[in-house]
């Protein structure tokens, strides 16, 4: 394994513990705050601190693999021997895309049957894209890392299609107070998850070794606490928006 | 201990991992969603939770002892000598299976006499299949794991019969909007439940070392996942249809 500089190294093990943080932050307020919306909405704010929470979990896992992966005694880096884990990010991957789509989609209150074909297929769809992406980020060769990195964005542009052309009329007929929030969150959804391609061609630009380890790590650190925690924010000020348009007193128990 | 090869060991860490992600989250889901239904579903959704809870735990304690049977240092496995403990996995089916039949009878919401002789029944079935199974789990030779493994399918067969013979009226009896979600669970649990014995049968088919030691324990994660967090959810589905079928309105304290 290739050995990150000191500061290389603690920039990273920084950002993991800066991430658990704000990745259970975001869970504790979702959780703490779902009863302030309408029931309605409460499935879509429970499975964002559910994304959240996941994430957490996985940035602890993560952060202590990296720091069983290198020793920084008296300014100097030693690689223990021990392999740094870096699949617990497809792992958690695996769990977290298909519910970030199915909290978008739940927000919106669309019918009964659009819900479940919406979340079965962008679901599917989302699992196939981790899936078909993991093989190329452990290749070693950088043709084969692009030959699993195209196969995936295949449902990747389906999503992104699903998400702009088949919602796009729903979202007309949202209430205006809440219309553009879920525009934003759609669009924080689409920029960043276009920023994890970036993060992944990073090799193909030419960065090799610690190098190339650092900028991934950081990249896709950032991308998970603006698709997450972000995006998790603003489905409940959607949530929370969409209540009052409909006459729901926060605290009130009526209808 | 069989040695397992490096990327044996990390494909049965990392579905440790995911397993124990999945049950906590599905826990956090059922328990925080367990205010939206009519108080008469709540026990079912809180012990489906319970289930998850419970293979949560589990799935922690396995992935540590995984952990303490191997190390992989170097790109090298190395056999630490500590017994990798597969009894985990009984003593939580001893605990979950009885209750996973018991959310299934309770969702259903049937006769107060007919849910106390239903549950009993199928709750010591299921404890009985369990405890004649590991035997054959453990034993060294096939034909002593083929007659523990044929002795523990005898109450298998009779919980599938009482699960589409005895319950099958009962679901006749199921409001229109959650009769198929009933069927669905009830296929569920018969097809994931299938899929244990599929597992049990590795070593039968020629596997043997390592390979059986990773097959058996990526095959009863799977099912696993299936029928506890796969199944749960579907309760909570039914409790939340049935309950609005009833006339109960989420977040309102009537009824």
């Amino acid at each position: 394994m290739d050995i990150v500089t000191p500061f290389q190294f603690s920039l990273v093990y920084n950002a993991f513990s800066f991430t658990f943080a704000a990745m259970a932050a975001a869970t504790a307020f979702l959780w703490l705050s779902r009863s302030q919306v309408a029931p309605a909405y409460r499935t879509a704010v429970t499975i964002s601190g559910l994304v959240t929470a996941i994430a957490a979990y996985h940035y602890f896992r993560i952060f202590e693999s990296w720091n069983a992966a290198y020793v920084l005694k008296g300014g100097v880096i030693t690689a223990t021997g021990f392999a740094f884990n870096d699949a617990y990010r497809y792992v958690d991957w695996l769990l977290t895309v298909p519910l970030l789509l199915i909290e978008l989609v739940l927000v919106m209150r669309l019918s009964p049957e659009q819900t479940s074909s919406k979340t079965v297929r962008l679901g599917f769809a989302a699992a196939l894209m981790i899936v078909l992406g993991y093989p190329g980020e452990i290749a070693i060769d950088i043709p084969t890392r692009a030959l699993w990195g195209t196969l995936s964005s295949i449902p990747f542009v389906y999503i992104v299609w699903e998400l702009f052309r088949g919602l796009g009329e729903s979202i007309e007929q949202q209430p205006a107070a809440a219309r553009d929030l879920v525009r934003r969150a759609r669009l924080l959804t689409f920029a960043s998850w276009g920023f994890y391609p970036i993060v992944y061609m990073a090799p193909y630009a030419g960065l090799t070794g610690a190098n190339v380890t650092t900028v991934i790590q950081l990249g896709y650190t950032i991308a998970d606490i603006v698709a997450k925690a972000g995006v998790g924010v603003l489905i409940f000020m959607i949530s929370s928006r969409k209540s009052q348009a409909e006459g729901h007193v926060a605290g009130v128990h009526a209808a």
